[in-house]
């Protein structure tokens, strides 16, 4: 059985956790607690020196990070990633741009904000993500208002790696309900059969 | 015949130009100037939203952007992308990296310093980068004392993924010389039969 080593309140963690209850798949999870420093040990960097969760561990001391690699991992040859190589390509795509044009903003914004309380010291950086955050969402939205899904008609791994962000995105005080058709998608998200919530 | 939209001297386009040489595969390039602001046309931001080089045509109205999608693209089938899903997914986690921890450090320094000559108002940004940066090539240098390639015996289009920006690190501050393997990885690059440089 997999072990996911993880904090369900991180979306990066959030997306593995979401993917494996769509996918029905039993695993362990392991919390690992960052503001504690729990990454920073020599049996974590072990599995991940780059000391970032979540580290999916396979056994026989095979272990993969990132958090959008272990997606593909986990939905190779389901449907949430296509087998057509132009398909599979765009779900990449929107899975990079999620790891460099929506995540530095967002979550960064929503970790300054729910989990250090918005320091005086991170006040300029916390309003300097706002601008990023939203080019990010619109893009999405456009996208969003053309097709059902991120990467077309089907629900892919590159709206599990979205999702997760975007649907806490108030938490970096990012409003989201200008954006009809993210809102219409987070909805559709929301109603998958074994869909669960970060809690 | 695939159109290319970039410019060889940012890291991510000459990605692309490296793979596409390794692999002979015939194509056309099309410089794009973004301190010209040529990325944020109309007509560009049809073929992708963000704005951001490169971006490859494939004909039929279809675009890819995000250079490492592009790349698992164009490696599909090829000994540049493993077939295994446990390698490929170590690929894409070496992909990952680099966008999001080898990136934002070293081809940002780089940009500041080369490109924007290293001005007053960005000093604090260009030297807040080198720590970070150091760390990515510290995780790629013990990787490879490990093994010959990032994501074992084979090159593969991770490497292609972190040599663009790795071999250019010093113009971004970056002194490489104390990081031994990556000098032994950037030798064996280079003596790559097709291999091609920036220029």
């Amino acid at each position: 059985m997999y072990k996911v080593y993880g904090d369900v309140y991180s979306g990066n963690c959030y997306k593995i956790k979401l993917l494996l209850s769509l996918l029905d798949m039993e695993h362990q999870w392991l919390h690992v607690n960052i503001l504690e420093g729990e990454t920073h040990t020599p049996e974590f960097e072990k599995m991940n020196p780059n000391a970032r969760i979540p580290v999916l561990d396979l056994g026989n001391g095979l272990y993969l990070s990132e958090s959008n690699a272990i997606l593909n991992f986990l939905a190779e040859g389901t449907d949430f990633l296509p087998a057509d190589p132009y398909n599979r390509a765009k779900v990449l795509q929107w899975q990079f741009f999620e790891q460099y044009s929506h995540e530095p903003f967002i979550a960064t914004a929503r970790y300054i904000k729910k989990y250090l309380g918005l320091p005086k010291d991170r006040e300029a950086e916390y309003y300097g993500k706002q601008q990023g955050g939203h080019k990010a969402l619109d893009i999405m939205d456009r996208q969003l208002a053309a097709t059902t899904w991120l990467a077309g008609s089907q629900l892919t791994i590159a709206d599990i790696s979205l999702y997760a962000y975007t649907h806490v995105a108030e938490e970096g005080g990012f409003d989201v309900s200008g954006y009809e058709s993210i809102g219409r998608w987070i909805g559709a998200m929301q109603r998958q059969s074994d869909y669960v919530g970060m809690s």
